[in-house]
């Protein structure tokens, strides 16, 4: 494979792509991925986030020396002091990355190369849910809209498969758009943050 | 309610949230929010947001000066350079987040005081779904789990039913447990990025 190490498209190394499909298909434990993040209260709504180590490939990841640090808080509106975005706010920037990329990945896959992409997001809350005001109201986003801005170098029609298929193979979309079960687990004894 | 303008319960203003729940009460418009984010692509697996304005409050608000700036990447073995956090440990930084703050919340609103709070979270993934190599495999997370540290002044049994009520109150969380549309649009006209 050495002899495709450089040949790249929209980023991404096809050899290396190749490889990792390969291998999935030889032995498909290889695609199981556990991903982690640890968040310390800080006061009010500012509370903190590290993330660094997960397990994929049937390894723990070691390719990052330190941890990324996220920090989230509220507008006035909302109680806070802009400390950082709000949790829904990087929901949707979660959100639009992984479109993003998957439409990234995708694309390289068909053999298409794509000029540039950018992507506008706006979703709805009616805050009455998290306040407990009015049983009735949605607790989450009612919904989502992402709005794609993208040249690419194929026709439309193969422009609007890329993108629904992109949709429907997005990890954080999938997790979205489908329920995904979330446990909340009280432990006992306090660990020393 | 000037003589309440000074009074705080971790870390929130009381006489503020009196204010807005009060206001929501005569007027449930206020508590309409519309939040969005606007991302570009880079390259490969490298994308930015810029998360800045939102409306909400019946108004557009207006109290930050600058965008808040978020960098997804992926590691190598997803064909990355650690350029940022990836999309799916970003969710569980939301989703981290809005749990916390919504705890705090109501916690506050109940006269709980919390000492202590920190969350550790773990999502499965399997990527076949994300590489469409099979399509029994789940696209999004199969499951999060949430192990929650915390010390309040109350008692078990009022912990426990807070921590209940928090993760059926989070939007993040319902937003990801229950089914929320999500739309892509393809924009005709690409604008300059």
């Amino acid at each position: 494979m050495t002899n495709h190490d450089n040949l790249t498209r929209n980023g991404l190394d096809l050899a290396q792509m190749q490889q990792t499909i390969g291998a999935i298909q030889q032995d498909p434990g290889i695609a199981l991925f556990e991903f982690r993040a640890r968040n310390q209260w800080i006061n009010g709504g500012e509370n903190r986030s590290t993330i660094k180590d997960f397990y994929g490939a049937k390894a723990e990841d070691n390719s990052r020396d330190k941890a990324f640090e996220f920090t989230n808080g509220e507008p006035p509106v909302l109680l806070g002091n802009n400390e950082g975005a709000n949790p829904v706010e990087f929901l949707l920037h979660a959100l639009a990355g992984c479109v993003t990329t998957t439409t990234v990945l995708h694309a390289t896959a068909r053999g298409i190369k794509i000029h540039k992409l950018a992507t506008e997001l706006k979703g709805k809350i009616d805050v009455q849910g998290l306040l407990a005001m009015d049983d009735r109201v949605p607790v989450g986003y009612e919904s989502i809209q992402i709005r794609m801005h993208i040249e690419a170098d194929c026709s439309d029609e193969e422009l609007d498969d890329l993108i629904s298929f992109a949709r429907d193979h997005s990890p954080v979309c999938n997790t979205v758009c489908r329920p995904v079960p979330v446990s909340v687990e009280r432990v006992r004894r306090v660990v020393a943050a």
